[in-house]
């Protein structure tokens, strides 16, 4: 059996990654404290893509749990959620953060963000989309009340926590090392994550 | 003052009108039953519009309460909510419906849904979007519990309860009435709804 490629997601970084039918990507929070925003599209058709709403409609649960679908917004399975290391606290909820976002939270300056990431990601591979579509922030830690207010939380992983995608259509996966250093979602200290391909 | 104009939603089907900066939309639940699922775009520019995404961010909220703004996903604030005589429970999380949607609901044939009515109403006004955003949908009734897990129930509202949505920046409202039969959101019975546009 061919050793599996360890690869890094670089801290504040996004990449986009081509995953066939049948292979699977597995995403290690490897300090135990970051969050790592995630999209994933229809390879030849970016205009499909996994739609966090249409998942929920689905779910009907705020977030995923091991076995679930990541369905997109024409309602067919893109992947399955076979494994899930961490305590399964994944955001569905929060748009990725993008340099407006940190203009409100008091920054003067261009700010690293989940969106251009994304967007930056998709570039390398010559992929572009016009839109940014809703994540599902892995790791991300929002708890909600009976209320409905949600709070912004540190990540409740322990380091080397993983989950595992398995792709049922061939696809593009994005993933962005979420940069927030000002809420406390990653500790306030962005760090990298790692990502590996496995075969189907 | 001259009179305000009052509207019909028609039941299963959508409207898109302008709202000038200052202006208001009143959507109003005629018979207390029906949801709306309600879109935004900053007039001239299709590529920005209501983020639920990005407001839930900002409201730390699951819904929106009287006086928050609603952001697009350039993080400005397009509209207001300024009056809500409804029990002031609108849903975010879930997608609008589609005629995918009704076809794992058990529908064989085509189905009226949110979705297509979305793009209908763009349509009658000469405009057209490569995607569906999000939408935010009023009057709809998405419990959800400390586990994070969802319900599809009957609106809360009675007969007449309105929600007022000022336009902060010229905009294109978009309306559906929605036409969900199967589950219990619209009690089963889609029916019309109105809506008025009030002067600045």
């Amino acid at each position: 059996m061919p050793e599996i490629a360890r690869h890094t997601l670089p801290a504040r970084r996004g990449k986009a990654v081509a995953v066939n039918a049948g292979e699977s990507i597995r995403i290690i929070n490897t300090h135990g404290t970051q969050v790592v925003d995630f999209w994933a599209y229809v390879a030849g058709h970016m205009g499909e893509f996994i739609g966090v709403e249409q998942c929920r409609a689905t779910w009907t649960r705020l977030y995923p749990k091991t076995g679930d679908a990541l369905y997109t917004n024409r309602r067919r399975a893109l992947m399955t959620l076979v494994e899930d290391t961490s305590p399964g606290r994944h955001d569905t909820v929060i748009a990725p953060c993008d340099n407006e976002r940190y203009g409100l939270l008091g920054c003067t300056t261009y700010h690293d963000n989940c969106k251009d990431n994304h967007h930056a990601g998709l570039l390398e591979l010559g992929l572009s989309v016009p839109f940014t579509p809703g994540s599902i922030n892995l790791f991300m830690n929002i708890p909600w009340d009976a209320e409905g207010n949600l709070q912004f939380a540190p990540a409740l992983s322990k380091p080397g926590d993983y989950v595992t995608l398995r792709a049922e259509i061939d696809c593009i996966a994005v993933m962005s090392a979420c940069p927030q250093d000002i809420l406390k979602i990653n500790s306030q200290k962005p760090v990298e994550a790692h990502y590996e391909i496995l075969p189907a």
